[in-house]
């Protein structure tokens, strides 16, 4: 059960039906919404109780039909907008639209710094990089691990962009807070991983849901409900194609979910299509579409040199594949009336020689 | 084998190589680029063979990994483009943008021509509707048969529009091409039907053909050359949703293979986003979507009163939202340097009051 | 709606309320239980008649969850039993188990005649094999057609099997019935070809109606619907495996599905591993589950030189390796309280040399 | 790359090729066999070491097609047995089959202790319940946690049963360790969570690793590779059921792939048909055909008053039919030359009342 209360109510009225609802042995979640509260009861509200508060004339009782509640679209009244990098960070939703660009795996100070350099030349305002790497076999390549947090929050810091980065566990979670990883990346394989989602929760820090191979949007919801349940507020979806029968490419990108979720949830999307398309050269039209379907941005991988990258080689693109899928994004958010997010600091250093 | 001549060798060169083949027990097919001649030898070619027209100057010889050939992007310069109503017909492909627009069902002579005047007045440029449904349950309401063609086509020459209908068997042919169909539609449970298809290869009129609901892209090309090898010269293939395990939305939309599908035939691909999401509201941006990702048309569901549609009624878009749609294509298609086909014909008669 | 008249009915009775439905414009269409009389009214009836019809004292009134009708199991006492080879043919389901056996496709007189006694030898008693075969490319072997059909047929005679082949085209229906193929098979790719469908309901002998590669159980049960709303009466189910992400195997058997099957529809269902696995060596594990799962029967493919076989060759099965399944079978039955049906008749001619 | 020696081989010519790798900068990672010493060396061999060690007598070098190596059946001249709780534990595979069975979740001391004897009964072998719960819903009931543990270890030392128990996190492995849990699962959605997989592979005990909901047989195998690369030796694979569109089961039993399974790996396997049906009724066919296609032991959900339990209700057995499923376990077994498992230890408390 959903609690809303009106626009501008006093505090105090919301501290007292907070109140009831715990003598009631009720748990009250505070929803996300700072111009209107809200509360979330999990448990559902007994009949006689029910019928008391529907009479207070400040509050509206809604009991959505999907089994979300914090994240759920009727939380809020405008989308959400998470900034990465802090207040004055980069904007994500609410019309707002932010590019995650960079190499799959961070490969060396140098590398992911070069790396950095194009990517926010080209127009990127996030830098991603892969630190703790999943990887199917044991015996591939699993990242620098630490070193390569340093390594990717080096680059950003230098280019004056924010950073995301996978974390695989909660025990390197003290790694990620000191190297001030701007956003924890969720990935595909930990979608459901409900200790870890626990975890990043109480990091005060975005967190970016990837979504799991084969999860219902519902799964997806919920998964990322459990980290609103966990006390995050910063929650941004990544689709990042699911698995079919189709084996042409890697994966198929769900497209045709991205207008049901803005129904769904407040919470900003955004794809990467270099996952779901496992195929560099198929990547540019697949971005621009994800964008002309409403995506809140886009995860694109990118690499200087791809045929020496150590992970997802075949996917990457070029800084000028990037550069140029940024100028499309620019003229399609336009055209429906939002706008690419500015960069969230001017890029501090000269580029790498 | 695919047998590519130069660009401008006569036709003798051409038929004499066509004799030697058949000579050695061969098939020759003719491809379909006028520019330059083409052939295709399904069996393959015996050794000696090879190595004697590897040496013709004005030969070239393709083995394409892929398993199909007259539909090879490899078998023409330039991508197909396929007209529709004739000559002088709408044209699909090779930068022309075309909407195929229309009631799920006919459902009476008027209410066709009412649905015509509204889709040709959104900018549409092609009519459909369906005369003969398939359906799941024996009990459903099975479409006027012939009775729909004569007023589907009635409806397409008041309004000016060459019109779309599916065929689900052979001995419907002749009804087809008595109330000229200017299309013939192979339903997605269809597009394996071998005996069909080899039928509407015959007919000398294009055809548009449906994914299968779990069909892979090489399943579905090699039923686009099952047309090709039985003489068909006007194919369309047509995207209209995959299944997989999510059950949000009707199907999932595969535009992820959009841009492959560019690279691995000629064919031109239009994208039924009604189909595949099963819900009209999140239609529109799926439309623009799939535009962008590059498809070269689209297939839409319209009705003038969706609430007492016959069949789809859950998907079908109100002629106000088509035409947003189709003003929202013009802009993207001049993105990226393509247009949309004028119409086939003035429309030639006022609109029904 | 389902109306169930007491056991022992007045036929009086029934011609009294079918009458009374048609006056009131529905249709009723009789049940397929000789020991008691239902009528299926697809359309549903209006409350009054419905009030009416439930106060006769002779008369239950049935409205299933479920959207088939006349393939419910509600509609009968017991499972059905059905016959193939007329009347004292081999008989499946309702307790009685048979194997379907042959190549995959006719390959000409001899060798459809050897696998036959082969077949037979081993324990089989139904032969199969394809004449019209459906095929991905054009360009693969399609089959002898007609001249396969008889060399089938022939085959059959010889060794006293009534013979099962696949139907692709309703125009073919006339060589069936005229070479006497004793089942048609309906393949998976056609399972929603309605108008095959309703053709081959008329030709008045048993169809084995394959589940479509992607179809759930409702689309499949709807497909027998058709069939036996068109009049069908002796209908077999052929689960054969689904399409699903897993490549390991050709195709992943859904024996999840039989024990619901048999809940949900009076007809039998045998099951094909052969085309489900792809792979002869893992079949025998997969036909000895498929029968302690609960099938009323197994298709197998059986080839006596499957590396010359122009067909499935990968899956074919040796004579031997049936000859074994069949020992594993007749255990696993008689465990069950189930038995092997007998042959059709005495085979009757000594096997070829 | 594998290096297997010859039976019998003195332990320094193993110990001096060990050297030789480790001196070449490569991982030597030894086999499971006892009775035949093996390396893998993950990364390969360059050409001139592999022709070096080729030439010796004593050894043979295989390079298998697929990816996994330590769990590899090449690695191993008999199918491994993995005993649970102990070496005078319960025996699963190389012909020893055995049961799990038990209430989904704990719930309670009394409740489980109850369900325990009955299990115990009926004839299973080994006891399974839920204390750390994985729940969709973050609102949903997660488990007791650490005191369930100890309830459902006091049940199997009262009954004699060794107990299996799913962890979902490294930081909850003490406690698992401490109540000597002698099976720990993984599930489904931790399938890949590989910083889990590392953690329980240093507890030197069983583990029971679950396919992912959407995993191919290709990341479930290097999943437990990954497990074996970390130092687990005891490994149970256990399937229960992939995703697919079909709807009507909670999940698809995968047992297509069963056979392959004991083509690819040592490694036993059992079936939870319990999770891949959802529907207590459908179970017993299901686990009857899963022994048939070859499964090493069941794991089954049961229940004294499924109305009540706090988590899957409809899958859970109730102890007779349990007992029925075994007695039919028992003689399927029988019939291809295996046996059920004997009990751990007698039973040494009487059932409670």
């Amino acid at each position: 059960m959903i609690l809303l209360f009106e626009s501008g109510v006093d505090e105090s009225v919301v501290r007292d039906v907070t109140l009831r609802l715990q003598a009631a042995g009720l748990r009250a979640l505070r929803g996300p919404e700072p111009r209107r509260a809200a509360l979330v009861v999990p448990e559902g509200l007994p009949p006689e109780l029910a019928a008391e508060l529907e009479a207070e004339p400040t509050l509206t009782l809604v009991q959505p039909h999907e089994p979300w509640r914090l994240v759920h679209r009727a939380l809020r009244d405008a989308p959400s907008v998470v900034r990465i990098g802090g207040p004055r960070g980069v904007a994500i939703g609410g019309g707002s639209v932010a590019v995650i660009a960079g190499p799959c795996s961070v490969e060396g100070r140098q590398a992911v710094l070069e790396a950095a350099h194009h990517a926010r030349e080209a127009g990127a305002q996030l830098l991603r990089g892969g630190a703790f790497k999943p990887r199917t076999s044991p015996y591939a390549f699993r990242g620098y691990g630490v070193e390569g947090l340093a390594q990717l929050k080096a680059a950003g810091v230098a280019t004056g962009m924010p950073v995301v980065s996978e974390i695989m566990d909660a025990s390197d979670l003290p790694a990620f807070v000191d190297h001030d990883i701007d956003c924890l990346q969720i990935g595909a394989r930990n979608m459901q991983n409900f200790t870890l989602l626990a975890a990043v929760a109480g990091a005060e820090r975005p967190v970016l849901l990837k979504r799991g191979l084969a999860a219902t949007v519902e799964e997806w919801l919920l998964a990322a409900e459990h980290l609103a349940a966990a006390g995050c507020s910063q929650i941004v979806l990544c689709e990042r194609g699911i698995r079919t029968f189709e084996t042409a490419t890697r994966n198929t990108l769900d497209l045709t979910v991205l207008p049901l979720l803005h129904e769904w949830t407040h919470l900003p999307v955004v794809v990467d299509p270099s996952h779901a398309a496992g195929i560099a050269r198929i990547i540019p039209p697949l971005a621009r579409a994800s964008i002309t379907a409403g995506a809140d941005g886009l995860a694109l991988e990118m690499h200087l040199r791809p045929e020496v990258a150590r992970s997802d080689a075949a996917q990457a693109l070029l800084p000028g594949e990037l550069a140029r899928i940024m100028a499309d994004v620019r003229v399609l958010v336009a055209l429906d009336g939002r706008r690419l997010s500015p960069a969230a600091s001017p890029a501090c250093s000269a580029p790498p020689r």
